[in-house]
């Protein structure tokens, strides 16, 4: 019997009976205990890694360079943006010397900055492939905003790049480093919902290029690449492969844009699409730019079913696994997944040893979105 | 701003700040107060309407039956079951008298017991051709489960035997006369979401031939005339209909049954489908017989979304509606779904008018089912 509760207590009871309190308690501590594949603490170093934002809207500025502040070995060094008054601004707020302001032009004269161990790429996927090369040949590694680049081409000119200096890539994934999705992969792995058969996920937001600058190259095929599932329907795609820990053998899809709207004159609205994988599990998940934000998934599995509603976002995140008994909310400390993650880049960079979510990463969830898009053109499945 | 809340009062001030105050909180009211197509309250009647019931399983007999207590309108008069002695102590708890118990054989006999207004058919699917057919040859009003039947020809053969006979036919969509489920579609409709954009529905359980008789004849196809998408996946597919208000172009499905497990000889595991609307919206829809059980919908507007979970179980329905502000639970009382369904059928049959969830809906799904089908075999999207 599992009772309804959000008390620890009951959830620490509910792992008992499933014999995993051990093991998954864990994850329910303090932010920074993440069990899987994330990066475990630095032995004391000399100095902070050094981080070089290149790019700096909305999502670097109010979401991401914050998270510095909770990194336990990350420290922004430099920054590089097209602003120079902004670039300033925000220079003196992270205590960034004025001569590590860089323009775009003169990007690559980072090369002769030592305190730059790691260049991170925040701007419209279309400009990371160029950025990321030009970081790579100025002998730095390079952490990189999803989607990794509109094409395969582009991607394997970064992991190439990158390879070819010696340096690690890694794209920024933060929801493989969020504890909420670390802890249902890891019961997905230890057969609490019993055998996984399906996983439904569901991204959507709106798109407002009219009222929300951060918007505007969102709705632009040559910067974005794509629409609403490059943007944000690659979330519940990454989630459908590391819920079940399996590559799709196979993807469908459909498509629905109305194109009298403004905004979607360049990009896609929705897509839904499904992924066969070759345990026989099937991941059905849509993509949409028109509705009010959703970001959940849940993962069926003969036993239980674990659902994340919100699943990928920045916080306030929720859990309830279900069976034939009723529904637990669990209970468990949210932790600064950005943080996590630059700690990981860190780590990498100072052993230089391959991320958790490295170009290839990036690369294959890229090969999926083209698939997907060739299946709802072509209307019919194709084998991935 | 949308309080979190269970309180009505706070549900009142949400309806009041969407304007929809007065009509939908009529919707709230006791069970009974249905608004969209289901029954008036019937003027005193001389009597109550008497249904006969052919098959007594666990559905009939743990579900349905007791409702006939709840109903205004309706009375057990006959029942009709190869098991006599089941069916004599169901009589003497129903009232129903000695003489109007039929078996299988000498069913047709019911022509002559003027008590019989209505027979409801409660036989496994492939059964419900023969059943409803006799019926309508005896002269009665005819209600039968759904799946309506496993083939086109069977359904248009019901149809036209009731039509012959100049007597209703409804098919028994329950979730139609569900208090939760009218008020979704009456919010829908209003535009409490803005513009629908989209529809998830997933519907699964697990199927236990082995332990459970009522499951028996679910794994066979001959019977059951096919796997979870006849049994359970079609609340989805119906909900997809009656959410959006429109009917399907196009439907693409994919499949995946384990064909080792015993269960799964005959009839098919999951079927994961997507249905296009003329308007552009999709339904994205799953059904499954291998994981724990779930029965959700969620609507996806420009401005807001609707969640039913459960949608289309017998009670515990809990509907949130929820937009950028946060979320609104909704408080509403539990209506008798069963009970409303059958009264609708009760003023049907007195009135002698179509019912609201007529052959022709039956007919629409199955039409829909085997597309869902032919898309999942072939490998392509179907235009239907």
């Amino acid at each position: 019997m599992i009772n309804s509760s959000n008390h620890t207590d009951s959830r620490r009871q509910f792992l008992r009976q499933a014999g995993l309190a051990a093991a998954t308690v864990a994850v329910a501590g303090p932010a920074g205990a993440l069990p899987l594949g994330a990066a475990a603490p630095l032995a004391d170093s000399p100095r902070k890694v050094g981080f070089a934002i290149v790019g700096l809207g909305k999502y670097a500025t109010e979401q991401m360079m914050p998270a510095f502040k909770e990194s336990k070995h990350c420290k922004i060094v430099a920054l590089v943006s097209g602003s120079p008054d902004k670039a300033q601004r925000l220079a003196q707020e992270y205590g960034v010397e004025a001569k590590s302001i860089y323009s775009y032009q003169d990007f690559d004269r980072i090369k002769d900055n030592p305190a730059v161990d790691v260049v991170y790429v925040v701007l419209p996927p279309a400009l990371h492939a160029e950025y990321v090369v030009r970081a790579a040949q100025a002998g730095k590694h390079v952490l990189t905003e999803k989607p990794m680049a509109p094409s395969v081409a582009e991607c394997q000119r970064m992991i190439d790049a990158c390879r070819k200096a010696g340096k690690q890539l890694m794209v920024a994934y933060r929801a493989q480093f969020e504890p909420f999705n670390l802890d249902a992969i890891a019961r997905i792995r230890k057969g609490e919902l019993g055998k996984l058969r399906f996983v439904t996920a569901d991204h959507g937001r709106q798109v407002s290029p009219t009222t929300d600058k951060a918007d505007e190259w969102r709705v632009v095929q040559k910067l974005a690449g794509g629409g609403s599932l490059m943007d944000i329907g690659i979330y519940s795609l990454n989630a459908a492969r590391y819920l079940t820990g399996e590559e799709p053998v196979e993807v469908s899809a459909t498509e629905s844009t109305d194109r009298t709207d403004p905004r979607f004159k360049e990009v896609e609205d929705q897509v839904h699409f499904t992924l066969r994988f070759p345990s026989g599990v099937l991941a059905t998940c849509t993509s949409a730019y028109s509705i009010e934000g959703v970001k959940r998934f849940r993962a069926f599995g003969s036993k239980a079913y674990l659902d994340l509603d919100p699943a990928t976002d920045y916080y306030r995140h929720r859990m309830v696994i279900g069976n034939a008994d009723g529904e637990l909310t669990t209970s468990m400390k949210e932790g600064n997944q950005f943080a996590a993650m630059l700690d990981h880049m860190a780590e990498c960079a100072q052993q230089n040893k391959t991320p958790k979510t490295p170009g290839e990463e990036g690369l294959r969830d890229i090969k999926l979105i083209l698939a997907i898009y060739e299946s709802a053109k072509k209307g019919r499945p194709v084998k991935v």
